[in-house]
């Protein structure tokens, strides 16, 4: 009954969007009471979920570090666990020394990625990506060190809050032995029901316009064995000081108008911007430190997928809000993707007068798993063995 | 479209379930895509939204004080500003001086309440309510200053986290010359969609089974002239050794299951608990310091109505996770109800071993406006002129 409730349903509301607004919006069905609940995601297959997946509301990323004494052995115990861990959560079953076996069983869409930061091969003994080390410093930086860095980083994400607080706090109650947590984060998005459109960030703007379609583009995030890349960075966003901005200001700065999305030079969020169109005075349209233009190159391959999740700290004596964005990007190639993107960005971007980095990670994504598999395994049998 | 539509799945699902249900959920009906965004509640009415309203996913609760020089002129003049703020928000309209105005299109239940503190009658040199005092300190208090008091309180709830967000933020800036924020605190219940059950807290236990039903008893909750009286209590929650306990432990604390809410002499969540009944050895089935046996007394009418929120803070070092409550509780007579009951727990209730308020704060409930009339202000006027 309810399969074909939502079938009529999605026929009415879904034909009219693109696959854009799709990944955008994770659910185009109606949603009987409890569906959002029971929704399922297949933790298995050729790459993690939780990646290429629609962007659930809630976040809980948390950055272990390795406890002293863990080795090669233990660090395959702890996955071995985790991947338990992960096949039951994500159908709504506890983990088996569960205390809270209420707070599981709706998984609400709940994914739970995987990575491995620089200590995670240093301290193991292991080959290290070349690639894979914080990234270097920009002048845009005001790091706090509470947040920067880590051995491994576990992304949980679900539809509903304390599903995704449960199963972050049993995947880290677990790792206790091998790995204690160095920093967590938490994010939302649009509460499920909300909303088909990008969703907004603090500063009003609509987020996510122009990221690449991981159904359509999966070499732009994965690499051809399934295995990916991910930087965190944790950017305040200064909403005192945006607010004192008007609205023409604020277009200029980002290049597309907050109201729309559209770019300067269109009318609608997904027309393409003409970063060549100039004003009646020769100006370019699209201002030349504008953060649309500063964050993309002419290679298209230099694209990276934005997953970002809104946050709202505890404000500080004083504040009226202390919040921003736990800033997540998805590349297959750091070096040839995000690290040119960030460095143009880091020297030139109107934005970076409203928002401060302070908080930086960056972790290899191993590749998914199969049932029977352990997430992980490969990859650390690989790097033990091989100089690759 | 969207009315037959819901309708018709009304029809459906909503049948089975009874009022208490009903209040916990909020909607019952399936729900379209965006229609959990565009749904609307009145601020009009005789009592305040948001007290009586089922609760919303998402809080956002901020104590101000009023800034020096703030007299019972600028009292009223904030309050007729914040109560064209409500009006316009919680009809998806943004507020006049709105610089994210995109962020107030979503009303997605929108609610804002608000409270009148002990400073608030003080420092305006109104007479203040006897009864509206902090409250006694209790052994049990571990208080941090930083979550204590404040001249006025602002509820904001609505169904989406960026919606709560914005409209706080809003309503704080409004105040800017009036008031200053004191504290902030946010919260979380189940995501719209997600279940239709009692909201469950970290520990995993069903946490509102038996609170009044507003529509039936609103004597509980309101004075015959519409005021009421809100209680925040912030509650850390340790996690680490609760979950030490095992489960027939637990359920000794609290007096009921932890996985069906059914009392320990029940069966179902709902089933009455009776207190009087002895196990085979002569002991009271349900403990003589229960929580639910410790919060209540024989006298029906001093009941209180709960509506609380899960709070999820950044943890510090060394922790796993920072969580506990946000208790909010509303009553007519504060010291015939919620006084004797806070008392009696805080004297004995087995829950405390693993419970700590850490943050207090007492506040008069206005009653509700009209269109054209203003939010306190007819409290305002009497509360000036006469000794009442
Ligand atoms: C708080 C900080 C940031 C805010 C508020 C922000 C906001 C935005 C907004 C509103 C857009 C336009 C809509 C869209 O296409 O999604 C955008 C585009 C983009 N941003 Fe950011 N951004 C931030 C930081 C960053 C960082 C750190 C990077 C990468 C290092 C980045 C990379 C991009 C990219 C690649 C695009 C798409 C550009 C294009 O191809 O048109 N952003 N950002
Ligand atoms: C973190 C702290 C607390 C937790 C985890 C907690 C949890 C619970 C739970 C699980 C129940 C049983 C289900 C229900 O009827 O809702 C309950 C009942 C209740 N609690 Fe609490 N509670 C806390 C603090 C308080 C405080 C501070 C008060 C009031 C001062 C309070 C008053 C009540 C009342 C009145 C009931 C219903 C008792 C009855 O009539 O059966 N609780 N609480």
């Amino acid at each position: 009954m309810t399969t074909s409730r939502r079938e009529v349903l999605l026929g009415a509301g879904g034909a009219a969007l693109g696959a854009a607004a799709m990944w955008g919006l994770g659910t185009l069905e109606a949603i009987a009471p409890e569906d959002v609940g029971r929704a399922r995601i297949s933790c298995h297959g050729a790459h993690q979920a939780g990646i290429a997946t629609p962007p659930q509301g809630f976040l809980a990323l948390t950055a272990f570090d390795l406890t002293e004494g863990t080795d090669v052995e233990g660090a395959r115990r702890l996955l071995r666990l985790w991947t338990e861990d992960i096949e039951r959560l994500t159908t709504g079953e506890p983990t088996i020394t569960d205390t809270e076996p209420e707070l599981a069983q709706l998984p609400a869409s709940l994914t739970i990625t995987v990575g491995f930061g620089p200590g995670f091969y240093d301290k193991l003994g292991l080959r290290r990506p070349s690639w894979l080390k914080q990234l270097p410093p920009y002048p845009i930086d005001q790091l706090d060190e509470a947040f920067v860095g880590g051995d491994i980083a576990l992304q949980v994400c679900s539809n509903d809050p304390i599903t995704t607080a449960h199963a972050a706090r049993v995947m880290a109650k677990e790792a206790t032995v091998y790995a204690t947590p160095r920093w967590s984060q938490y994010g939302s998005r649009n509460a499920p029901g909300v909303t088909t459109a990008t969703m907004r960030n603090h500063f009003g703007q609509l987020d996510g316009t122009r990221n690449p379609d991981p159904a359509e583009e999966p070499n732009l995030i994965f690499r051809d064995d399934g295995t990916s890349s991910m930087v965190v960075r944790r950017i305040h966003m200064n909403l005192d000081t945006w607010d004192e901005l008007d609205l023409p200001a604020r277009d200029i700065v980002l290049g597309r108008r907050q109201s729309t999305g559209a770019p300067l030079t269109g009318e609608k969020e997904f027309d393409e911007p003409d970063m060549a169109a100039k004003n009646s005075i020769g100006f370019p349209v699209i201002d030349v430190a504008a953060h649309i233009r500063r964050a993309r190159t002419d290679d298209g391959s230099q694209r990276i997928l934005r997953r970002p999740y809104n946050y709202v700290d505890l404000p500080r004596a004083g504040q009226i809000s202390n919040v921003g964005l736990v800033f997540i990007a998805f590349q297959a190639d750091l070096e040839h993707q995000y690290l040119p993107l960030q460095a143009q960005l880091a020297e030139l971007d109107l934005l970076n007068q409203w928002t401060t980095p302070i908080g930086s990670a960056v972790f290899a994504i191993p590749r998914g798993f199969r049932p029977g598999e352990i997430l992980g395994e490969a990859e650390l049998a690989v790097a033990a063995q091989s100089d690759r």
